[in-house]
């Protein structure tokens, strides 16, 4: 059943021993939305815990500086950010049709939850939080507002994307008042390129190859290129983001290798080419402007599959 | 004398056959400015004319497009985001001590007009003027907001530097909401990269030097590399940024060959570096965290002077 704010909140209040699901290779968004919520249910003297089916990167270490792990066995379970169940991963059998409460903003939610609190309209579902937490009437601390903050800029490309909208603007600006380190945020994702980050980018960039009379350009990273360059999955934050940004480019392509012939396929695009649409039909899901799915083939197999899945979208 | 907004509004409103003046290398701020208060003006019935030493980029076109090109001797002089009369370049004889108004946000501001409405802790004059505009009693149209909406975002790097207030954020949303293209403006100015400029930004990265264990980058561009890749003026945007968003970096320096022995160097820098501090030493001027001069030398001379400019900062 989809609920409104005031209700999610109502209901977490009402709950104790609350465990806090963040999905696979967890991004600013899921897990600021997880440790916000954490900070604000610990406020309000519950037990919580954060879960994630992959480690938490280095790089968000101030989001979880002052989580402790409490032993309990979860009485109510909520996911963050997780469109769908088969996104908690390794997590998923155990959690499979047990979560009572989603937040989330993917218009491809699949509202696997008892309750779902969803708002496609919003720039990261840290934006929902927000307005869950005040609900809760919990006080936004400096840190929570910089895992709000986290989650809005990071899920927004610093403000850039078409999901944008003057609430989040003015999300952004309490935030800010209430304490959140905005420059320094934004330095460290966005400003900040380790030396083998720039070397996986030259590299990456040498492998562009274009279709649809440059309509269209692909990329990939194999294993051998992160040795190569010393890059670890951490240098590897909005890659997808750079065949898009070629002049002409209403779709770009990223191939990321995951195992011998297996890719994950992130898909960026300009009106009208339906990332979403496309990435359905290819057994995964996300939003118009930002999909992806993963593909079980060698290299050149899985450039021709996702080239001739636009197809359709090209020919329109 | 320096002023407050109401008052710059009520200098406007009382003044007719304005002359707006933009500094040279013309950039979003000061273009924004300037075609912001042209169209305020024309809805007031003012004759008015933009100026610039430079031609206006084309990246920039949706500003002027409904600009028309009055000819009046003027008798109100203004400059918006100008700093220093140096700037106005080949114009400064021709306007030096007759600038009688000035709108600007920069610290290094000298104050050289009569009256100057000079606010420091706004990321962009852009901010100043959507407060003038008001003031004026003008109507933010959906063209003024665009102009706006463009100066800021472009001089706080999408929101992104230390410059950035919860106001600019407020500002944001506003303009949003009167009907400004975020999402458009901000793919054509951060998320559009030609093939030039992908050509020009490697060939930079290959000049890297470092300095001062790690902590001062150094990139140079000459005009060869401009030729070889085949970018221009316009494909160099924000190519400045770049040595500083390497890890460990506090001080980001570019070199832009602009004759035989003639370069323009732009400093970008992290606490505790001054960059401000450090360029003025050198002839120019800017803000703390991004400032630049220029300097006639060959490249090599050019680089040793700019690393010793640098000792002092460094040693402390």
């Amino acid at each position: 059943m989809r609920i409104a704010v005031g209700r999610a909140a109502q209901l977490l209040l009402e709950q104790d021993d609350i465990l806090i699901l963040t999905h696979q290779s967890p991004d600013g968004d899921t897990l600021g939305c997880g440790f916000a919520l954490y900070y604000a249910l610990k406020q309000k003297g519950k037990r919580a815990q954060v879960l994630c089916p992959d480690a938490w990167p280095k790089k968000f270490e101030y989001l979880y500086k002052e989580y402790k792990k409490e032993d309990f066995i979860p009485k109510y379970v909520v996911a963050v950010d997780v469109a769908d169940t088969k996104l908690l991963g390794q997590l998923c059998p155990q959690f499979e049709g047990k979560i009572q409460l989603c937040m989330d903003h993917h218009p491809s939610n699949k509202l696997y939850a008892q309750y779902t609190l969803l708002d496609e309209n919003t720039s990261a579902a840290s934006e929902i939080l927000y307005w869950v937490i005040k609900a809760m009437g919990a006080d936004i601390t400096p840190l929570i507002a910089d895992c709000l903050y986290t989650g809005i800029c990071t899920d927004s490309g610093c403000f850039k994307y078409s999901s944008v909208s003057p609430a989040t603007h003015r999300i952004a600006a309490d935030l800010m008042e209430l304490g959140a380190h905005a420059y320094e945020i934004n330095r460290d994702m966005f400003d900040t390129k380790t030396h083998s980050r720039i070397a996986i980018e030259s590299m990456a960039l040498n492998t562009v190859q274009y279709f649809y009379g440059g309509r269209c350009a692909v990329i990939y990273i194999t294993q051998q290129m992160l040795e190569e360059s010393g890059a670890d999955e951490s240098d590897l934050d909005g890659v997808s983001s750079i065949p898009r940004q070629i002049e002409g480019v209403l779709c770009g392509v990223t191939l990321r290798q995951k195992g011998p012939d297996a890719y994950k396929v992130s898909m960026r695009t300009e009106e009208p080419i339906d990332a979403s649409k496309v990435c359905a039909k290819m057994g995964g899901g996300g939003h118009k402007r930002a999909a992806g799915y993963m593909v079980c083939a060698p290299l050149e197999e899985a450039i021709g599959q996702v080239v001739e899945a636009l197809k359709e979208e090209f020919d329109n």
